[in-house]
């Protein structure tokens, strides 16, 4: 059992990480009663420049990509996206005194992707010379973006239904609000910027440097917010902790078997299936959060990212890619 | 005729340029129904830094620049400068329909210059190995700035005739109101700062990096405000198409004829002449659209911008360069 | 008395740099009637990024710093940044006229710390081969932020004292009030996110290469701010002009005495003390303005900054790096 230090030292790195440290430090200074306050026009903007930003990378990497050859693995990465989320509206978002727009914001989470997740896999791939298509990559906007906006759309209606409740709610307006709402809004335009045109330049030089550091204090907005909301989660902070433990590692069995049809179907590689397992298996604190929390606000951000950040990545990254790479090398 | 299809590339590589896409991306968001929206001191704090940095520029280059020798250039530039757009004001803002503050922007526009373009112009004329004075690109801010003022002083005398219209309008005040206002004071202290401190650690390291990608969001939100202001268009967007392609070559001849002038009187170099010819003919992307949306905020920023980066920068660049390249070969 | 230009010179350049510039360039515009205005929200959040970086870096060095060596001049370093603000508490502040708010926060300046001027004496240090301990530079945060937070107390005190003024005044309660409120908070959040986390990936990337930019947008909102308020300083300017070219000597002097101390009993080394002096004898251009702006909204900037940097920096760089290793040089 030399893996169980190693993922007890995992997840004590998270919390120094800026991600989940600066959500921290929100906590601890609104609990400490400090009068730091950042306007909503500067948290919107900040919003905004995060979904852009994430945006125009799908954009650009869907792009870049092979189309026609990533066809078959595209498609069954949407489909794993929107599954993993329909799998958390009625496993997590059903559990006794879970609140259902937690539970699905936390299921578009863990749909969604971590790239520093696939960063890690891809490292550890090529040291053990496990080869894989050039554009397997770029499959993660197919999953994280259909899982995000999954997520919006079902806690929107969720949550008409809580408030009208007069009669049938009809999708189809839902789901067009919630794409012209500033979250989706962004996040598409970024993408239709990325796909169609070139916006490197920018890219390069002002939106992706700023990027890590906007999270930073988008994070530490979201701590505060979520110290004052931090009862709401007392009873039910378990649960989370459960599914965080035990999804990542379920997604990316999942996406193993869909990737094993492909490979059957269209000669997709192992390398491929194991990079298609491991992004179903991370769950996103990059572009997940300021997508939620724009998209669902009412839902808990100390929930989604807590259960993501602290406990689902570090299981992802110190079982999910050595079992995907142990797997690929027992199956192929 | 190889130069039409080369002409056309770079009109349609135009609409991929973060510039014209983040505009058009505006456009489409805000005609998609987006409820996106960046806050009004969100809006004019970019507006801001992307005018200090403007005037930054200029007045580091002039401190830079040899005065007492780039004297005649420079005052030729200012009078250009001037003279393009008092042109604009008796042409195109006086056509029928046309909206005249829209058409004394567009001027404005035209007499600033662009960066890029004399960018491409001296990477032809070194590899044609045409020589030129090293402070010949310095004469650009004498161009851009008096346009840009020109433009605003312009718009805002005849807008405040039209609103009080009582008697006699003096102009001293309105030149002094709109040097007082927030686009040309930052414009004026970027300039002051450039030419007598030295602000370049803050340029370099700050102001500089933020530019493009500042101001691609500044196009966003102007793609945004010229949806709701396109029916305004709609019957004059063929006097603008005219206007952006005439105006490039004849602003370079004019510009050509008066560098000839100061190579006869004081030996401004060939290369020189065709540097003032390109400055005079480019159109400005980058400096022109925050100052004059600022300064004169009700005129229809899809008229100059979408004149100006569609139509007359390709003609500027494709057609103009080489054009006085060849008179100058011919000429001296 | 070779000095004495290049003391001159000195004094003139740093009306060039970004800081001093800025300010002044926000005098001139306010003085001009110029009607530039950046918003509050802005405003704040500037401040807070700066604040924030100024705490990680200091957390950061004081995690990098070996504490059990430093331990004794790093006591010496929070008694004499407190020391310097009490100093200035009765003398400066008590004198005829002078605010006695301006006159805190003009001691809390003097009593933090220069990163430049630290800078300036490395390098001169080392080019002499004089040594000093690793750790040594990392002592400026133990006199910088005592000195701040010294002064925002005191000054909060007595304004408390002045506004109510009912019976006696419960220092806890204001203690309390100023580590809650939006600068202290934020200092403290980043002092903790530096020493606790590893903030490394965001300082780089966002905190440290936004921070000299947004520091200039500060001064120039101080010197718009300063120019309304410019009568306040006519009677009592002599007074702070004083002060600036007295205290960073004598503050130097008092702490190589401390330095020496520390030497005798456990070994500091010469160059340490030379250090520790120069700490002591810089005045804050850089952490101070921001942290004073906002923790003691109505002193005046114009008094604490101008006196700062136009005076006190030009001595304490130019008389006092010299004077202490040449003491250094003479003593060991």
């Amino acid at each position: 059992m030399e893996a169980l230090p190693e993922l007890a030292n995992r997840f004590l790195m998270q919390f120094q990480s800026p991600t989940l440290a600066f959500l921290i430090g929100g906590i601890v200074i609104a609990a400490l009663g400090s009068r730091l306050a950042i306007s909503e026009s500067i948290y919107k903007f900040i919003v905004f420049m995060l979904l852009l930003r994430v945006g125009l990378e799908g954009g650009m990497s869907i792009r870049e990509a092979n189309l026609a050859e990533m066809l078959l693995p595209a498609l069954f990465a949407v489909v794993i996206g929107i599954g993993i989320v329909l799998l958390a509206r009625v496993s997590l978002a059903m559990l006794p005194a879970v609140r259902t727009e937690d539970g699905i914001a936390t299921g578009g989470l863990f749909g969604a992707v971590s790239g520093s997740t696939l960063a890690a896999a891809i490292v550890v791939m090529e040291s053990e010379g496990l080869e894989y298509e050039q554009w397997a990559p770029a499959l993660y906007p197919f999953m994280d973006i259909p899982a995000l906006v999954m997520a919006i759309v079902l806690a929107n209606l969720y949550l008409k239904r809580e408030d009208g409740a007069t009669d049938k709610v009809r999708i189809w307006p839902i789901v067009k609000e919630s794409l012209q709402g500033s979250a989706l809004s962004a996040l598409l335009l970024g993408i239709a910027l990325g796909l169609l045109t070139r916006p490197e330049p920018v890219f390069e030089s002002f939106y992706d440097p700023l990027f890590r550091g906007l999270l930073s204090i988008l994070m530490l907005i979201m701590g505060m917010e979520a110290y004052s909301r931090i009862q709401e989660l007392r009873r039910v902070a378990h649960w989370f902790a459960v599914y965080a433990a035990v999804a990542p590692i379920m997604h990316g069995l999942i996406a193993f078997g869909f990737g094993y049809i492909a490979h059957v179907l269209t000669g997709f590689s192992p390398g491929g299936v194991v990079i298609l397992a491991v992004i179903a298996g991370s769950s996103s604190d990059i572009s997940g959060p300021p997508t939620l929390r724009a998209g669902i606000p009412r839902a808990n951000p100390s929930a989604y990212v807590g259960a993501s950040t602290s406990v689902g990545t570090p299981i992802a990254i110190a079982i999910g890619i050595p079992l995907y790479i142990a797997l690929a090398e027992a199956v192929f």
